[in-house]
């Protein structure tokens, strides 16, 4: 099974030097694992033209899908458009959709600053969902958002269908053995279902449980399979039922 | 003035799949911009060992510090160590300090498990500060951390004043003029004083203001200019004083 990626690039100074707490990524993690695409990496960066260019080129090409926030503002620390535009060696050119939306919006306020918005790498492809006034713009496989996290939120939600692909299946298991003692069980299992994503979370913090072993695949069959294997030889005395289990 | 810089890798398949919130990076953000060292870049990614050593190596040669959270346990997948040793072409040696230290707390319970934890990259220095049972792994430049949220939070806070230099001096002005408005005169006074970075945030989600424009350098006295010079050329009827403004 093609399993689609994605890769999210956060272009902000704001959030590296602590001035904004970011949202957008966080935001997008969630929405990803519902639609059953693999998020692969994050990459915070700051407002620097070449990082851009450089980290766009990048993941462009590693992964299905770029989602890129922030820097699209009229204000000298917006360049991510015209950065992208340097990543896929395309001209800026005034997108003749956008302006007339612009226009249409702005009426007799219009002036060089707000029109610049309608400047696009040259091939951008416009995405229009449901309930957007202005589309998302979308350069080869990069999804250009705004960092204002409202916008990202519900930009991204109006195109969110587009991306679903088949579910992950999850299943849980939180034990009081400890983590050193499981290892090897845990390694057993791991390597006889490769395509099942075990994951071991030691607790440290409360006594409900000490471990939490997540099983995840696209393959339904092979999670429960694992899953089984996995209980049978575990101590079942101190496997627990969180009665209100932390979200997936 | 040379500003020391920073990067956080975070390794972790739970992060990216949205079973788990990242709390590190959050956590170092703060902590760094107090300490005055500049963070240029976050990067998340799986447990995937080439990922991993290639991430390191790239970022290690690229900042001054490396701050890794994450995949050093004694299980399946925390690979963190092994990647880091071959990031740097170093074996991986039984670290006879730490198979101390790990004796002396696990007593009789000492097993093959346990032991791996004092298995290092050659020419790990370990940093001890006050209040640490167990210590730091620093390999060359990259401060190795593991991924539980009070660990790193304790072992960071630790070890934290070693990095502190001269601190960031930061201006705030929030306007009700439109960003649209102002970029040209923001435009100007960045132009002027490239020792200052100056952003510019809109806020669409509330009434109090519709822009926040922050000032932040090294250099105090060219802050101060810089920001003197913006208010003299914003609109002063249009500029808000917060009563309890965001936290910068």
């Amino acid at each position: 099974m093609t399993v689609p990626t994605a890769a999210i690039l956060v272009i902000g100074n704001e959030v590296l030097s602590g001035k904004v707490e970011e949202q957008n990524a966080r935001f997008l993690i969630g929405e990803l694992r519902e639609l059953g695409v693999a998020l692969q990496c994050i990459l915070t960066i700051p407002d620097e033209p070449e990082q851009i260019a450089s980290a766009t080129r990048d993941l462009s090409a590693r992964f299905d899908y770029v989602f890129t926030s922030g820097g699209v503002g009229p204000t000298h620390d917006d360049v991510t458009i015209s950065s992208i535009a340097n990543a896929f060696d395309k001209p800026i050119i005034r997108h003749p959709a956008l302006e007339s939306l612009l226009r249409g919006y702005f009426g007799e306020d219009i002036d060089a600053t707000r029109l610049r918005m309608a400047d696009v790498p040259d091939g951008t492809e416009l995405i229009f969902g449901k309930d957007l006034k202005y589309p998302v713009l979308m350069c080869h496989n990069v999804y250009i958002f705004p960092g204002v996290p409202d916008l990202f939120h519900k930009k991204f939600t109006a195109i969110r269908e587009r991306f679903r692909v088949a579910p992950f299946y999850l299943r849980v298991i939180h034990t009081l053995e400890d983590e050193f003692d499981i290892a090897e069980r845990l390694h057993a299992i791991a390597a006889r279902h490769p395509s099942v994503a075990i994951g071991s979370y030691p607790n440290f913090s409360s006594p409900d449980y000490r471990v939490r072993v997540t099983l995840e695949s696209k393959l339904e069959a092979a999670v429960d399979a694992a899953h089984e294997e996995l209980l049978a030889i575990l101590d079942t005395a101190q496997i627990i039922e969180l009665r209100s289990p932390q979200a997936p």
